[in-house]
């Protein structure tokens, strides 16, 4: 009576229905991997402009180089030939709170302090939180990328061609400035503020931000996979590790 | 001096590369994701057509229902709350060759036969060799789908819709008649026989194939998963597993 | 200068050693694996009571039916045979903070409460503090074995008959004396209280706990894929799903 | 009527039964967790020499440094801290072919090898018919151990001392003796062809011997993750991978 019911998709032997649509008629050949992923997420088939916004925030997540996730990848390619999905499920488990964690913390932020009535003042509270903990304000700052994270300025471009640089972008801005006047100096907004800010203007939820990253981080590992089947850095890794991390006999314990 | 070396990706402080373009300038706002997904794989940037059948693919792959992948996913979702990624990856694992396999079996043989300058003579002596094995040819016939995939007429149709039916579309409406012919009925070519031909005609290289339903199915899993949040369908399923295998002490062994 | 070092094992041609024993002349055929394990993560070579208990502490987690982890495993089986290794990976990605979480946080309240010198007032401190909050202490209650876990008392009794029912036992059975005074009931002291308990007194960290629930369950897992290879149950598992959780349209969204 | 049944596992509110065992009055602290999962996996309870044996082999491959596993580990643990079990089930997915496989190739081997009446020539025919594909007999050779890998004599020597260097162990040093013989020069037997014949002497069926590295690397991977947790070698690696594997724009493809 009270079990569990899907929305999801359902099939007969003539049809295959998602979330209330017919995948024959109504999406196969009729809208993009990224329409139909949005369409599944949130329930509604996206306009023209937040499926831009969608594509880019996809491709700027796609490929940063060897990070974990793609040596994770490289790896398992190495040891589980033929299995490309456990070399790509492998690699993907990464995509944690250390990697996805500052944009899905920045779009925490963005969603509470949208409801403020007084922007400023609570940028301006959320700011000295952070500078008393020491912590950066997620979003915000770069290691590699400076003075600026070149990948933001298209971000933000994107979304104000297509009509999308609402109140979030607006909120991420004016963070933005109060942290460059208390700091005394320009510190970047970084992709992941940029894609936080991006992602819940177009109304992903903020549960579902690192989801984003994970899709995308997905189609990039398959080009590390293919690579690795053609070079040898899984086991030029192998070798490194042991050649530049010395063994140490450990002082015997004290008990 | 003869180390591995990386086409992919590198990053600088003002820049990052992927695969000799500039992804600030030339990839974030300009291509879709599904555009950067198959430059990714084969190096070049695909024209619109080929774009239209590669998103018609993904697609159709996204979504089916309560799959293997899908059931792990959400029990992994049940289990490990907050780390979204987890469930993706474990549900990802089952994309393997029992349920990839088939489009895959599908683009081995379509990449084989399209080699050989007699397709009718080929194509019987497949379907022969077949026969006589008891298997079915992989990319034919399907226990739900009855008569007709109802999936297979459209992607048929993008395919040629975008002039591309060529050779490897040939060959599977080669096989498909010979099938027929010899069976004495009409056996359905499935969705993973139409995408075999279709991946395969847009020069994805059959080793990639099982990739591209991991991708694709990355994105449905992130709407079960959501699903799951507001469902008790994990609880429910490891309760009807409870119930429902029952428990046999074992025979004591013979040793 | 300051690059990571190891300690944990080096091997050359002709030897290998593991945390400074010669691990072929001081190890194989020497110790048990349980003894292994426990000389691995703390370093000390435990003596023949500490074994008894880790042994207990392993036996006690290795089984429990048709948990979420084996039906993932068994699902991915179904999936991806001849990969035992992925059935293995992807059930133990599930014993997450829902399942091995009573366990560790019962450790963690443990080991925190074992440094106060009134045992008693910090436990009706932390009884109350649960109480208010609505939460069971972690350790205590159980949905299934009522009125006790039959799990606890061999786990205590191995404990004491090995000398090893310490301070983190009696702090244990102080907080479960409270808990019933002020439930004005009994309450059980479940599997994962005695267990968390055991294993601080032998010396294991708490951060360590869930790991060692994840090489138990590691072992049982085995068992589960072992019998899907012989059985249906994963197909019978899609079925059910598919049966008893019935699609909905969803309804149109309002935006 | 004809659904699956069980022999695994079932609980109720006063007890666990195991395989027909009564966890808590039979398993519990009455026998070790070699014991119990050899139980587990076969449905008999070992006897002393078979519980040696098994130790012997379970504790053989807890621990070779930084194999690809433990490497996958340390990297996960630093993207996804707090979640050990991730860390874990990621390493063990690389448990695949490459690595145990020549364990489980041996294993096969030994399986078919010892119902040959003709054990002499079925050797020479096995031999003669590696060399000819230029491929190592499964369980000889090594790329590090020279000339003989250190594990095998212990683990040979604790079959003898149990009684168990019986028909299996005999047919790995009649291969050994071809092989040696047929090379000219002495060829070691590694540890996974000893390994092998010793599984396959205390039962195990040669569709588990990947499954029993599994379990033991699982312990392995818990010390490497500690330590982990106190050095930096997972960042240690991704600076190297950078640094030594450079970035090359790729040539403009032809088409």
């Amino acid at each position: 009576m009270s079990g569990p019911t899907t929305h999801i998709a359902t099939a007969n032997a003539t049809s295959v229905t998602v979330r209330g649509r017919d995948l024959v008629n109504d999406l196969i050949g009729k809208h993009s991997f990224t329409e139909v992923f949005y369409f599944l997420v949130t329930g509604r088939m996206p306009d023209a402009a937040q499926t831009r916004v969608l594509d880019a925030c996809l491709v700027t997540l796609m490929e940063h180089g060897f990070t974990p996730s793609a040596l994770i990848a490289r790896l398992t390619a190495e040891s589980v030939p033929d299995q490309i999905q456990v070399s790509i499920g492998a690699g993907l488990l990464a995509i944690g709170s250390v990697h996805a964690g500052t944009m899905e913390g920045c779009a925490d932020l963005l969603a509470k302090g949208v409801n403020e009535t007084d922007a400023d003042s609570w940028s301006r509270r959320i700011v000295a939180e952070h500078r008393q903990r020491k912590e950066a304000v997620p979003g915000f700052g770069h290691a590699l990328h400076k003075p600026d994270d070149p990948r933001t300025p298209p971000l933000l471009r994107v979304a104000s061609e297509n009509g999308l640089d609402g109140r979030y972008v607006q909120l991420l801005l004016k963070l933005s400035a109060i942290i460059d006047e208390t700091a005394g100096r320009h510190v970047t907004i970084n992709a992941t503020g940029a894609l936080a800010a991006l992602l819940l203007e177009i109304g992903i939820p903020p549960e579902i931000v690192r989801a984003i990253a994970v899709v995308s981080r997905c189609a990039g590992l398959v080009g590390h996979i293919l690579e690795e089947q053609q070079t040898d850095s899984a086991r030029h890794l192998v070798k490194l590790a042991r050649e530049t991390i010395p063994y140490r006999d450990p002082s015997p314990p004290s008990s």
